[in-house]
């Protein structure tokens, strides 16, 4: 890659500590599956922070694995999912789910973000047996699609309305660290345990190799999870480098210090823009940042960076995507600050 | 971990030259989703090895997956496969390809091996359309679940069936490297790119950290296998970190130095037993190590090493299976046979 | 059912002609599984009159039934369903189709019917390989959801996108019968068999107890197809009886006999209203009249009638569908609409 | 067909009563998709034979339909079905089972019957979890597939074992009637209805022109149960079809003595070929009638009889199979036995 890449939170490997990590473990032998004590340290690491000892914690390697196994552990053949148009469950994973044989309910909204009266809708438009799927999983992003969070007040909202409805709430967090460390932010990971039948926890976007792990609060969902983990190939035989890199995130802070630093880097790299008079898409949360962006200038950047053309504006402006992440350089974001004035 | 483990190949991190590698690399930018310069590299290398440029390859986490993602991208729903009854596809997998729509028409077979003669059966088995499902994929492990390997000579004779019968034959290469490396195998990876439609290339039990090349040789197979692969979740996100792996496997010969130092010491633990009397199973060609062993002498031995009790052989004997690997110590071997004459 | 029902067009049994030659018949021994003498000269019959011999015919009890397999005999894993939000697959058939493990695309449609400029659309929101589904079959309905017909323009410029684009056409013509008899229709079955690559043609809601055709016009989709017949639960032990039901629809005219009355019922119904000031929907093409009605209006109606309401229109008004048929007693629409004096 | 055939027992159509109801009930206007009054009549009546008001009671056209529906409705995602290998979802249904998902485990058996021994031998093969599916549906045929029938305490033993095993039994009718009507039997359906947690009761084989009825007696499988019948395609539209044939067979006693007459002529014909020294393969016990027959005699028969070959039983001899039915005409039984001294 010539050019310096915002294009995501992936294009670097995992940091040193991690790394280290691995290497001081690499020769002793563990039992495989996921049975190694670094995968047991690492659940009860979670569930402390958590402060919930009920729930069970899985890892496997990626987001789209963890959500169709995730669907179909938990849905009957005829049991349907509620998420927004942009999920990533819809829009950017291959038809995974429907391929367990479950289908998505698609949802406009306006930001992008599920609420009572979405979820309301989708359970009117589905009431009429036995010629229609019946809603049981709402799916949520947090962080959206969009970089957007989920208010403490909403996903109470949310959370209730499931009870009452006897519906599944599931939180995709594959970007829950750039949350929590958000200063927008009022959820800690307790609320999220307790507010949630079942979310993931993503480290493959926050400083692992890769690394999702599933947190199932609703214990009655627990039972044989395992199983359909292997069934969709997802069991590693060496769980162990999950579980190992999930250890050092949550050893200490590392976790959290890795989403302040990539959510610091956006507000900064979007402040250099706004300061210059260009607009966001909406308010920067998260560590995702969307620009909107005459052409020329866009032109002129790509000269020297890699990012993404989410869309266009109009007929001058082209909506942009820029993601830090821990791995950012922060001299490459006062270059590309630089850079705008040079057209 | 208390007691030294020969329970398999898996039990260890990886290969340090792979750790090496892994470290060297990890902080330069590099294109998400398998699209890195190290898996395009790799990907060559291994077209190479092979003297054949028309394949192509691939390259997932597990040999579950692997399996799963080859059987559905490949077959129409009403199309099966054909595989022995201890193949791992039917004993170890929880129903992954099941999961997938696709029947798997047990065989039973005297040592393991499928031939064309259990295939023509299967075949009439299933003659009686539109009340059977089409035996389409012919599912071979080489080497088997008992270690035992396929010789050219039955390699050829099942792939010319395949063919004349119009069904594809796939062979698992979970323990590949173990065979190429035998002393008893005549059979080259130009080979078996040549006999069979689509294979895989383990690394998981070889050296790295988990890999699993999926080596596509009739081309009529490729298309879109990718969108398979990530409607699986099986497409890291960093996709590098398998590129890397593969890239240090097989850039010189380290794949296959793994892999002899294995069997080698498969050898002297299996001569270690017989030297004393005791029996193999089968004779011992790759680096699983099956034998017949009275049941004092396995709880004597079980006090200071770990291995699988594989079955009850007769009232007395019960076989086991010992593993190597390229971690395996081998003064862990000298310790092991010399507990033999303690009793 | 104590009011007279113009719910829908199956609220009766079958048409006596039929009810004849399956008395007629019933006591002939015949081969069973859909291979016996009737199915036969009835699949003979459907080819003569589409003047098309290369053709397949296959016959199965229903329309959800017919749409899933044909959508799970001819797709691969990855691919998917191009239909507008209202087909009958996406709003009416309980997932029947995702759950043979396909995503279905929703588009948004102004008049419930899809067109080039949407399919486009539709192929350019999925080219984002490997991240999308692959669009492959476009689903269209022939009377649509709303009764409304495609002239043969319409269907001749998505038949070529579609070749174009690698594209395979399905018409689903659960109601095709009332189509081929509109008088705003000027597609032929001729100029059917020739444009989409397979169709199904309803004989449920025409007469029949119970059958839907489907034509299989590629002729690289007939392999195996009836396999995946047997596989999705669809093949009669007595396939006879729905081969002599097709026989007897097909033998003579009885099909586009029975499909115009009840199009001149629908005319005459919607005469009966627009003729005293209420407005139509969309104008009347097919046997479905969709009528924008007051609600104090059709309070009085269910008295004695009992039809759908399709939907508020405004605070006063709602939309309302009535169905006729072949079965629909004349008598009940003179006395339905003299009821709309009498309010 | 030019000969007589004994090949099956849905040759011909219904039998005169039931087509006589349809005749009389053909214009009356019915409520859709099952709701209609002759099948809540219908239900009911099957209800008062069992003498059991808890069960639910469905409707579908066919036995693969009926059993592949129950599988998806009932199972998650890695629980398995355990049958003989001679079971007709495992050796006659196309996959049907497997399509959906799920995993059937084959075991061999003497005589075409499960036990308690050899479903704990399943359970003992499928312990070793995440690798396995988990066995959860115990599936026998009553009659077998070889036209035997279980005891009272045969089924008692096997419904024990499975509460003991959180294991749903289910009983495929697809002729119970010929059961019910064995003089070998002592179950009632009243037994069945308490000993299974689903079965069903077939009318296709037993004087319908098809269905089948789902009888569920373990409540907490009934929630959605029509919706899973909805999408696999198998409401019919006009299900007041499936309620007539029902209402008649069961408003008096026409299934019942449907049934005793198969079982009779295929006594008659038994004892024709054993009065003249031809072995039965077992005991005759319901409508299917299997011979050891010599080749010769085989041949001489199949001029003006069409009839199964089931196999070969030595070099002489094979096994053939001849069903009676309802339908039967015995002045065709008495030809046969006639035939037999013609060679």
């Amino acid at each position: 890659m010539n050019k310096y890449s915002f294009l995501d939170d992936y294009s670097e490997g995992c940091h040193p500590d991690i790394l280290n990590k691995i290497i001081e473990t690499n020769l002793i032998q563990q039992t495989a599956y996921g049975f190694d004590e670094y995968s047991n340290e690492a659940k009860q690491l979670i569930k402390n922070k958590m402060n919930n000892q009920d729930s069970e914690v899985f890892f496997v390697t990626g987001g789209t694995q963890a959500n169709l196994i995730i669907a179909s552990s938990i849905l009957r053949s005829h049991e349907a999912i509620i998420s927004v148009d942009i999920g990533h469950i819809l829009a950017r994973e291959a038809g995974a789910l429907e391929a367990t044989g479950h289908k998505i309910i698609s949802m406009s909204s306006k930001n992008g973000k599920l609420d009572t009266q979405i979820i309301q809708t989708a359970l009117e438009n589905h009431s009429f047996a036995p010629h229609m799927v019946k809603p049981r999983l709402v799916y949520i992003s947090n962080a959206t699609e969009l970089g957007a969070i989920y208010t403490k007040k909403e996903l109470e909202e949310i959370s209730r309305f499931c009870k009452e409805n006897s519906l599944y709430l599931f939180l995709d967090g594959a970007r829950l660290g750039a949350v929590l460390c958000s200063k927008y932010n009022d959820l800690s990971l307790e609320d999220i345990s307790k507010l949630t039948d079942v979310f993931t926890l993503g480290a493959t976007k926050n400083g692992a190799l890769f690394g999702e792990a599933i947190v199932i609060n609703n214990t009655k969902l627990v039972q044989d999870f395992n199983i359909n983990i292997k069934q969709r190939g997802a069991l590693l035989a060496k769980g162990r480098i999950l579980g190992v890199q999930f250890l050092e995130l949550f050893k200490e802070n590392l976790y959290f210090d890795l989403a302040k630093r990539a959510n610091d880097l956006a507000i900064k790299l979007s402040q250099g823009f706004t300061s210059k008079g260009y607009k966001l898409l909406d308010k920067n949360q998260t560590n995702q940042v969307f620009l909107i962006l005459p052409n020329s200038l866009i032109k002129h950047l790509e000269k020297k960076f890699s990012f993404s053309i989410w869309g266009k504006y109009n007929e001058r402006d082209s909506i942009v995507r820029l993601v830090t992440s821990w791995a950012t350089d922060e001299a490459k974001i006062d270059e590309l600050i630089k850079s705008i004035d040079l057209i």
